[in-house]
């Protein structure tokens, strides 16, 4: 396959090299991903400033293309400038920490991935679910599998794979879980601080809260040592509600507006 | 009613002035917006740099509170450290443009009204469906009208109401519709540039290319000169497809992994 990788960690990071020396192995790789670390971004591309591509090596040999710009920027902007015609499959990753339950909401690595699906491409993203001492080895073999599997098998248009990995070696990995989207969500906090020339300004802090209790939920998938795949759309739509919202008499007219 | 307004356009805006203007009539409001623009954030929040809040007048009068951050951000500030007590309900705009179909995943206007949801807050988003030369005037009132209707009917734990208005005077608004989130998306497409110093640069383009067809889509209510309120939530899960990848035969062994 023709394969785009891409993260929201920033090209320099240990986890797209990972992955990008497992999938080359049965593949041709293409490389762009953000120049700075772009976590928490969210889907979101850059339009009120000029985006930039530059050539970026690694151990002396041509490694990619970086671009001052979001995950979803480095996705639409290889697939319009750089490829000819559109590679075969995306993977944003590998990203240091989950991406499971509401937090899901903030990823770059997802969006990254989400962005590729919207333009009619296989996609998936592949986060480890650890912040410190990551060790992609076993989640970059897990990856080059699981994308040959999706390769023959066939990702369906409008999805993407989220999957996340548990930070273990392959023997305590217990199996693979197809999951929900779970709840568990970023408790922040912001802390109040004073700047040397005293003024107030905040830092926003917190960590993921596990709330999920179902077997077959992201995070819980992960917290019982399993891979944890959860097919993901964007369709925001929360179709229960809609008979609902038919009940409510909403009125067009608003007195002396005009 | 206490009330929360932000918006994605930024404090400066026309758009949360009309709405401001118009919702401080039955209701205790306070302002909290992006000191400048924010379009096509999606949902991002800022954690890799420092957040402060600085209060703002309008016409010689305290407005609100202006933050250095996303939409996201301003709705988790403002609940954390300006409330004392959370607010009844937070909303978001009035968004110069609309915001249906695919766009939604970039809209910041929409992802602060999700904020509010997620921090357990009835929530709403509103855009006026023009670029240019708005008037305001009409969805403001409509909101208005609108809130005092959600709260006494109540917005379900976990949905966001995504509002859409038509940029028309009242007499040609033909009524409302409960739709759901359509498929048009942002045909984007990057122009290519030099700069003064024989650099290439690339600007992001494009516009929404409208493509659905079924009467209760978002854009299509639009199109047929109808305000548009789509429910929408956070669950991504694709669930139709679970039952398909459960089907994949996929392997936890990785060969040499460990």
């Amino acid at each position: 396959m023709r394969v785009l990788l891409t993260n929201d960690d920033g090209i320099f990071s240990d986890g797209i090299f990972a992955l990008f020396e497992e999938i080359k192995k049965d593949n041709e790789v293409t490389v762009v991903a953000p120049e700075s670390e772009q976590s928490a971004v969210g889907h979101s591309i850059t339009i009120s400033s000029p985006l930039r591509v530059k050539k970026v090596k690694k151990n002396g040999n041509f490694f990619g293309y970086a671009v001052n710009g979001t995950p979803a920027d480095c996705v639409k902007i290889a697939i319009s400038e750089i490829f000819k015609k559109p590679p075969d499959m995306v993977i944003s990753g590998i990203n240091l920490g989950a991406n499971v339950g509401i937090n899901v909401i903030y990823s770059g690595t997802v969006s990254a991935a989400a962005e590729g699906t919207i333009l009619g491409i296989p996609s998936m993203a592949v986060s480890l679910n650890t912040l410190k001492d990551p060790d992609y080895s076993y989640a970059a073999k897990f990856t080059g599998i699981l994308s040959l599997l999706a390769k023959r098998e066939g990702i369906s248009a409008g999805t993407v794979l989220n999957v996340n990995v548990p930070a273990l070696p392959a023997a305590k990995i217990k199996g693979v879980m197809i999951t929900r989207q779970g709840i568990s969500q970023f408790a922040e906090k912001f802390e109040k601080r004073i700047d040397p020339w005293n003024n107030i300004y905040y830092w926003q802090a917190g960590k993921t809260v596990l709330i999920d209790e179902d077997i077959d939920v992201d995070s819980k998938a992960l917290a019982n040592n399993m891979i944890s795949i959860t097919p993901i759309h964007y369709d925001l739509t929360n179709q229960k509600e809609i008979e609902k919202l038919k009940n409510w008499e909403i009125s067009v007219n608003c007195g002396d507006a005009n």
